[in-house]
């Protein structure tokens, strides 16, 4: 909490001057100035404190001092690219890959999940010679063209009629809840994965071939959506009879989040291992830093192309020596045992909520990572958008920091850092309660 | 120097293991293991002091205190996304924005060069609404997909004969020694940008228009090619009555490198301002950040297609706190008035050497941004490949790191950190010179 510092109008003064106007900002005609965090904690300028829902980006926690020194201290030894030798970047992916099924034994150090997922995208097209790629409704993979390309959560903003990419292939969003088999359907996980298939008999008819399915262990921006158990099997199995590759997007749901398991994609069964599994936010706790793990033949495959792979600042020894304390600190402080505690208290909390707010129409979580979907109507499923922006905003009132997403952005977004409590959750359900009881109230005053 | 650590050849084994074979090493039949650097040197596991003359990324200095200072500080404080406001962010804008035209006024931080020129082209296209765009023989742009496709320095590289994209135009190099048009053509602004224009009137017969020109402002892996003065001025109006952009990719040569200027293009002139200006590597001396640079029209249009930009770790509070202190330290050290006389000492040592060893071709450079051509034979320019191998390989056994590039890859390459000191190009000059007045005997062992 610095005592010096520019107005906060001045601040946002020069934000516009000078910051691209297409970065939004949270609470755009009131945002908030945020100066510090600690832990589940941030505070503004006033000294006013925030719990945090929502930076699942500062994973083991804001300013985690064991990883704030390890950064520190590494910065004023070396700081340089993977063309020099240097064990922190052996023994970071040596750590990495003992979380993995044994097969994913190669990395690639890149600096965002932008980057890790176009260079999963080159993977599977160098490896497999086909082109095509399959994505999931509503998915959203990252900011450079590539992934706008398979990305249906951005292209669909254009408010210029983009065109789709001949070579993207959208499938329906295993959503049992919203999407097209929900759960009265006898076998989703088939249903949904029957859809792939048939995407791919109709890419083969036109004479196109699959490179990769692509898609996010869970869907996040898309809506908190979990995909039924065997669904990712089928998938692997139709993708690979295609000579195609599974790319298990792990970005924002990897590290021990889902509580039960490290990864996301293994909440699928061990008979599921994907091809290629890229990795990004909560990696570094907020450095900038990110990873690509393949098997053995699809590296070799990449490399065969006489093409070197060469990224200025990925694996570097600063951002290696800050993995390396994320993961001590994730298993030191047993975080992903945490993650399992508290997001099965908050989702049973919130699961009594619903009993009493016709709103809330699904309670969806894996550990720290749970969506509320808000509706008007329980049978049809009118999506209430506007009374989730209300929950946000008020909630904002009350010094807590949570988000709205899905297509719909009327899923209300848990993704705190992990080091969120029991007594976090309590409040924030309280909260949340307390305002649902007032919502018409408020709302007709809008 | 740290005294723990695995053995070296554990490195090498583990680093074969986990990660990706595409991913080359330096001198890779003996790789250097470097465990710290300070200043323009660096140091292996025994101590062993190398000289950097490669590392431009270690811009201000390996290991800056005050850059670490400043990275370490805020750590330790706040490191969060830019949907908070935020001190940092708006000053270092600001800051940026000083040193450049006027015009050039709204930025987006990204976390590396790639992502920067993936961004500049996405600007460019949404700016424009044209596709198309053209490039320089042997340019680098970036790994993302999105930039092989414009980078022929990458996409020549592919064993399978890889089809150039229809939208990607390849212009020559403005390379005056080598190129279409050399020192003895009377304009070679002039000739080199009429192949521009001769392009764009082809694409225009083909019924394409033209999104944007990119060009890094001197090319750098291209051979430390310097275009003629007078060439981006007239590349920059033809591109503008077709209705495309000119971007300048400044990742390897910005931030005073070119001792004269703080910005490379601006050796063109004052009457040259590109529409959008790219930045890397040095920005954040090794920290991942980076940025785009453009004007208030182009980010208004870019903001007008409705799709939000967002960057998970982009213009974070640290990398902001970073940007800032290396802008600090290249005013409080003189960094850019000492590549200017350290650049200009060693160029004129080198032209010495010229004159008394046929294998130097030409000498070119801008302040600490050198290249030394080596051909067999001055009237054919016949590239001498293996020679420039050996002589960098010596230089590694002097202790001495350098690297050569080009399309050749026999030009010797200078791009020390900026503290770089006229001693130091006195010992490398003279080493290479012992070693070229050597060359034939060892060669002969070869």
């Amino acid at each position: 909490m610095s005592a010096e510092g520019l107005e906060k109008k001045k601040t946002i003064d020069l934000r516009k001057k000078h910051i691209g106007p297409s970065c939004k900002i949270f609470f755009s005609h009131d945002p908030i100035k945020i100066v510090q965090a600690k832990g589940q904690y941030m505070y503004d300028e006033n000294g006013q404190r925030y719990l945090d829902c929502i930076n699942n980006v500062a994973h083991v926690g804001h300013c985690h001092p064991d990883v704030v020194k390890a950064g520190a201290e590494q910065m004023g030894f070396l700081n340089t690219n993977t063309r020099f030798l240097h064990d922190n970047l052996v023994l970071y992916a040596q750590r990495l890959q003992a979380t993995l099924p044994e097969k994913l034994s190669v990395c690639y150090f890149v600096n965002s999940g932008s980057e890790a997922n176009d260079l999963a995208l080159r993977l599977a097209w160098q490896y497999t010679g086909n082109k095509d790629v399959i994505t999931l409704e509503n998915a959203y993979h990252g900011h450079v063209s590539s992934l706008i390309d398979i990305s249906p959560y951005k292209f669909h903003q254009l408010s210029a009629a983009a065109e789709q990419n001949l070579f993207v292939h959208v499938a329906p969003s295993p959503d049992v809840y919203r999407g097209k088999y929900r759960v009265d359907h006898p076998d989703t996980a088939t249903a949904y994965a029957d859809e792939v298939k048939d995407i791919i008999d109709n890419v083969h008819k036109k004479g196109r071939k699959i490179a990769a399915f692509i898609a996010e262990s869970l869907q996040s921006c898309g809506g908190q959506v979990i995909p039924p158990v065997g669904y990712f099997q089928q998938v692997a199995e139709h993708v690979h009879k295609a000579g195609g590759v599974f790319i298990a997007d792990e970005v924002q749901v990897g590290f021990g989040r889902v509580g039960s398991r490290f990864w996301a994609f293994q909440l699928q069964g061990d008979d599921f291992v994907p091809d290629i599994v890229t990795m990004g936010k909560p990696i570094g706790n907020g450095h900038p830093m990110s990873c690509v793990v393949t098997t053995r033949e699809v590296a070799e495959a990449f490399m065969a192309s006489g093409m070197e792979y060469f990224n200025t600042f990925g694996g570097n020894p600063v951002s290696c020596a800050i993995g390396l304390a994320v993961l001590d600190v994730i298993e030191k402080e047993d975080l992903q045992g945490n993650a399992l505690r508290v997001g099965q208290h908050l989702t049973n909390l919130l699961g009594k909520l619903k009993e009493r707010h016709s709103l809330i129409g699904d309670i969806r979580g894996c550990g720290l990572f749970v969506g509320v979907e808000l509706v008007k109507d329980r049978v049809k499923l009118t999506p209430a958008t506007a009374e989730a922006q209300e929950v946000i905003y008020r909630l904002k009132e009350q010094h807590i920091l949570l988000s709205a997403d899905g297509p719909h952005r009327n899923v209300l977004k848990f993704k705190p850092p992990l080091c969120f409590t029991a007594q976090d959750a309590d409040l924030v359900v309280e909260k949340i309660d307390l305002i649902l009881t007032g919502t018409l109230v408020f709302m007709s005053r809008a």
